[in-house]
C-alpha cells in the first residue's frame, strides 16, 4: 500500500512517525511544506523538512520539540556576540545541514534533489519530497503590518492576530519533481494533523497540487490537530476561529472543502456533523508518544477505508 | 610611539602579543594578510586575520596552535555526514564570526570595514587592517600543478615542493583603507616572523604598500622566521631553501631587499652579514610563551632604535 502524506513542521512530523511504524516506509511519499523556508545568514533553512527529517530519523530532540538532539549552540552564540542576526535559532549540527542545502543550491541543485541527497545520507527511507521548488512564500497580514511567516512565528512569537494568510508566488509555483507522481501512485492521501493555514495551505496553493486532490481517484483523510477546540501547540486554534469562524470539526474541514473524504477528529470533538461528503471519525488524537502516534496513524488510515 | 606591523597568521600573532604587550595597542596597527581568505561551504574565511584576532583577544586555541578555545566542531561533523566539504577544518565558534563577516560581505559592506566591527566587537584594541579588500589571492606552483594556497597547504599537507608562488590580482589590488596611513603614521615599520613567501609576500604584492615601506622615513626591521635555518613551524624553510637558495639570514632578507633596515634572527644564525644597508641582531627568537614574544618585540624595536 502506498501512501501519501501532505504535511508541515512538528507535530505533521510526530504523525508521519506513526504512518511509519504502520505502514514500509519505503511506501511512503511525504509532500513537505517548504513555503515557512527563510534565508537567514545566507543559510537556506528548511523549518519542515527538517524537523521531518530529524523525527523520522531520530535525530530529533525530543524534549525540546524541535531541531536536533545533542544540539550546541557555539556559532550562533558568537554571532549573536558580534550583533549578527541571531533571532532564528540555528544549533550548530542543523547549521551543518543548513551549510550543505545552501552549498548545493548555490551550485544550481533544486531543492528536491538536495532534499534527497540529504535525506538519502540520513538514511531517511520514506521519500520526503518539497511541494515546490519555486520559491513560495507565507506571509501573514495582522493589524500591526504583514509579515514574512517566520518573522510572525519567531520573531514575534505569533502573537499578533491573523488577518489573513498569503502564499506568496503561489500562482507560479509548480509541484516538485515526483510529487503528483507520488500522489497519483497513492493508494490512501492523508493530511497531517498540521496547521491548515500555514502548514498545508501552502501545499495546497500550489495549483497541480489542489487539483490533483480534487480529483483524487483513491480517499484522502486529513487529521485535525485540535483537541477540545484547541491546538495542542501553536497558534491553530486561534487562526481557526479568526479566519474560519470556529474551533469545530467543521470548521477545520472547512480548511480542505471538496479534498477530503473524512476527518479523523479527537474524542474531545466528537460527534461531528461534516456534511454528506466527509465521514467524522472520533479517535484519541494526542500523540503522547510513538505508539500513540501509530494509533492515531492506523485511526486515519482505517478511515480511509484502508487498514494497515 | 605608533607600530606598524606586517603580519601573517600563527607565528605572526603571536609576535603581535608581544607587540602590544610593550607598545600601547592603541598605537599598534596590524597590516594583516588576506591572500590565504577561502571560500568555503559559502562561508568567507579569513584564517590570517582571524588568528590575529583570536590570538590578541585572548580566545586562540594555544594548544592546538589555530582556531578558538572550547572549539566544538559539530556543524563541520553533519556536513562531513551530509557529504559536504569538510577537509577545510571550521570549528562551531569560528563558523559564528564567517557567518556574520560573510553575510556583511553579501550585503557590499569590505572587508575592512566587516574586520573592523567584528574586531570591535571582540574588544581588539589594536587596529587590524587587511591589506587590501580587492580579491588578492596567493597560488602555488608545483610540479603536481598550481594550487590555491589553501588547497596545497590544507588539503595537500604542503607536501609538494613549491616552484613559484604567484598573487593573483595584485596588478589591481589597492591597499585597504587605513593602511597608507597606518604605514605613514607609524614611528617603526615591522615586519612579523611570518612566512616571507605566503604571508608577508602577498601584503608586499600590493604595489602601493611595497611603495610606501620603499620610501619609508622611519626604520623597517623584520623578524625572521627561521632558527638555525628551521622554520618552527609549516613550510617557510623549505621554500626559502628552494626559492631563495638557502635559508641563512641573507637568504630571509632577500626577501624584504630594499625594505627593511634590520632583521632580527635567531642566536642560532648568528653572526650574520647582511651588507652595507642592512643590519642583523640577534637575540633569541623562539616564543615560548607570552613574555618571550614580549622580549622578541622589544628586541625588534631596539632594532628599529626606538626601545620600548
Amino acid at each position: 500500500m502506498n501512501v501519501a502524506v501532505l504535511s508541515g513542521g512538528v507535530g505533521g512530523a510526530r504523525f508521519l512517525r506513526g504512518v511509519i511504524g504502520v505502514v514500509d516506509p519505503g511506501n511512503v511519499s511525504i509532500v513537505g511544506n517548504v513555503a515557512d523556508d527563510i534565508e537567514v545568514l545566507g543559510l537556506r533553512v528548511s523549518p519542515d523538512l527538517d524537523s521531518i527529517l530529524y523525527t523520522l530519523t531520530g535525530l530529533a530532540d525530543e524534549e525540546r520539540g524541535w531541531g536536533r538532539a545533542g544540539e550546541t549552540w557555539q556559532a550562533l552564540d558568537t554571532v549573536d556576540q558580534l550583533g549578527g542576526e541571531s533571532w532564528f535559532r540555528l544549533g550548530d549540527r542543523d547549521i551543518g545541514l543548513h551549510l550543505v542545502r545552501t552549498e548545493l543550491l548555490r551550485h544550481g541543485v533544486p531543492l528536491s534533489e538536495a532534499t534527497e541527497r540529504i535525506t538519502h545520507a540520513l538514511g531517511l527511507e520514506a521519500q520526503l519530497l518539497p511541494a515546490t521548488d519555486d520559491p513560495l512564500r507565507t506571509f501573514i497580514e495582522t493589524s500591526e503590518g504583514t509579515f514574512p511567516f517566520q518573522t510572525w512565528f519567531v520573531a514575534r512569537g505569533h502573537r499578533d492576530e491573523v488577518d489573513a494568510v498569503h502564499y506568496a508566488g503561489s500562482p507560479e509555483a509548480a509541484p516538485g519533481p515526483g510529487v503528483l507522481e507520488a500522489l497519483a501512485a497513492a493508494d490512501v492521501i492523508l493530511i497531517a494533523p498540521s496547521n491548515p493555514y500555514v502548514s498545508i495551505g501552502p501545499i495546497l496553493a500550489v495549483a497541480e497540487i489542489r487539483a490533483a486532490l480534487e480529483q483524487r481517484t483513491v480517499p484522502c483523510v486529513a487529521v485535525s490537530p485540535l483537541i477540545g477546540g484547541r491546538a495542542v501547540k501553536g497558534p491553530a486554534d486561534r487562526m481557526l476561529q479568526r479566519l474560519a469562524g470556529g474551533t469545530t470539526p467543521a470548521h477545520v474541514a472547512s480548511c480542505y472543502a471538496g479534498l477530503i473524504d473524512a476527518l479523523v477528529i479527537d474524542e474531545a470533538d466528537a460527534p461531528a456533523d461534516l456534511g454528506a461528503d466527509v465521514r467524522s471519525v472520533a479517535t484519541r488524537t494526542l500523540m503522547t508518544d510513538v505508539e500513540a502516534a501509530r494509533r492515531l496513524a492506523a485511526a486515519a488510515l482505517d478511515a480511509a477505508g484502508a487498514p494497515a
